[in-house]
């Protein structure tokens, strides 16, 4: 059921030992969004636990700064940032259906089932849904609060740079600024620090880029030897599929993902004009207007083949004219 | 003579004729001062030129979406974003002495000798500055005008990433994304789009790069021949001296530029505890606390023994407990 903050607020209000969950591979916004929830509610001397399937990432270490883990039996559970049950992964799902209160900024939530629900959808991270919350409870948003929820919305937002960020959400990020977020060690950490096998794996796709249609198209391969050797987190190939788009002048972006079963993952992203789920619908794949996916069993040179004849119809349509740009 | 916004403002609208100066190798926050300022005298129905000494770059394009070029004799000259004439260049030097108001956000503006000048040094941006003037003249902050402004105050603080951001940053973007300004095309342009040319820096940085002291410290280096071959602009260089310091772990981070005319110029950024400056120092260089430089005049495999040399205090020291950290 959806409720109002101030509902959800006497709930929490009427409750002492409270496990917060947050979803599995944990990022900045669900841990920022438990860990300024957690610290909020121990200024009302409640009892918090934060709980992950996975192990906090040491990078979002400094949001632990005042939190002391203990163990107790729970009389509240809440979900932060989990849009659905099975993102709490194996470790926390089994408390999936005693969730009394959900806080999350999904519109796919399909937490619909729990008690107490506040989604929402125009907040382009939970922590802002958290900061409101917060703002209604009348807590204190002290500096390592103002950490939490500004990491979150860092996080979900690229740092300010994708297209969920609205003004309010400028608006918070003022307010956290002027409550002593330490803002610029925050977007060190999270936009410019990369781990070794993150450069590896860089080096090793910026060496194996390819240009096709006169320099229209870009093309990488990652070889799952590389995956292998480098040791690597799965987080290090995060944003890898748009490396090649981000060429300039470049419309379509392949990056060509050996599978360790054979076979290639294909991801593909375009700028303003190539229909991404047209070009994969061709090889069997699909997905949106700007990023779309297919598989390729073949070895990599036939994939690369059938990936440029897959793509040539962009190009030509262009020369007739009947591509409209935006 | 420091002035007044209304003082300003007064000589603006006493005025018919006006040129806008910008700094060379123009950057988003000269020439969205430029623009913005331009288009918003523009609907006082002033004549106005804006004049650079280098060409507008092509990535700037939308900035001058209504912009038409004229010719005329102006009867008033205004610099923005302009800290020092000798930042002027070339070709609007000659104006130089012919400034009357000069809009400016940097504490160290060498304009005093102006007649009216309005430094804010607390602003992230000129464009700041510009949309305060734009408030206070009353004019319509179309999306265009909030786009020119976005570009300055986003080019300045890395997206809201740098110390120089403040709550009062924020809030000037909010009102520009609810007066229609397209931060994610912006974004995505400034922040999210490399050139062929980068793209082959990159490359060649990533496969030279060295590490020492238990990965502490890394080396990247970058021949004068790529710099010739890939044909690159002096801004593919940009913040290439920073890539090395951004891995996981690294306190020190050296890039190794050869000159053209022999040798190499260096320069090291430091993470927590590193002294840059000290590191500089001993090889005859020097600068601040986490950016310095120096030149050695070696080959290449010498100055690296001798950087070595130079960095291995910063450790030793640290063994013995007598370096802090933040």
């Amino acid at each position: 059921m959806d409720r109002s903050l101030a509902e959800i607020i006497k709930e929490l209000r009427a409750h002492e030992k409270i496990f917060i969950l947050t979803h599995q591979s944990p990022d900045g916004d669900t841990l920022g969004s438990a860990f300024s929830l957690c610290y909020a509610l121990k200024q009302e001397k409640k009892q918090v636990k934060v709980l992950c399937s996975d192990p906090f990432p040491n990078k979002f270490g400094y949001l632990l700064a005042e939190y002391e883990d203990e163990d107790f039996i729970p009389d509240l559970i809440v979900s932060v940032d989990v849009a659905d049950v099975k993102l709490l992964g194996d470790k926390t799902g089994i408390y999936a259906d005693q969730i009394q209160i959900c806080m999350d900024h999904h519109c796919s939530n399909r937490l619909d089932t729990v008690p107490m629900r506040y989604v929402d959808g125009k907040a382009a991270a939970a922590c802002e849904v958290i900061y409101q919350l917060l703002c209604e409870m009348g807590s204190t948003i002290t500096p390592l609060i103002a950490d939490c929820l500004y990491t979150g919305i860092a996080t979900d937002t690229g740092c300010f740079k994708f297209s969920n960020t609205t003004g309010r959400t400028h608006r918070i990020a003022a307010e956290l600024m002027e409550l002593g977020c330490h803002f610029e060690t925050i977007n060190r950490e999270l936009f410019d620090t990369k781990s070794k096998a993150r450069i590896e794996v860089e080096r090793a796709v910026l060496s194996s880029m390819e240009f096709y249609f006169d320099n229209q198209v870009s093309m990488v391969a990652v070889p799952q030897k590389l995956l292998q050797e480098s040791h690597m987190d799965p987080s290090d190939l995060d944003g890898i599929a748009s490396l090649p788009r981000q060429i300039e002048g470049v419309e379509v972006g392949v990056t060509i993902k050996e599978r360790p079963e054979g076979g290639y993952k294909v991801s593909v992203r375009t700028g303003k004009f190539a229909d991404a789920s047209e070009i994969c619908g061709r090889l069997g794949g699909g997905g949106h207007m700007r990023a779309a996916g297919c598989f390729i069993q073949e070895d990599l040179e036939t994939a690369k083949k059938l990936l440029v004849e897959a793509i040539r119809p962009v190009f030509t349509a262009s020369k007739t004219g009947k591509v409209t740009t935006e």
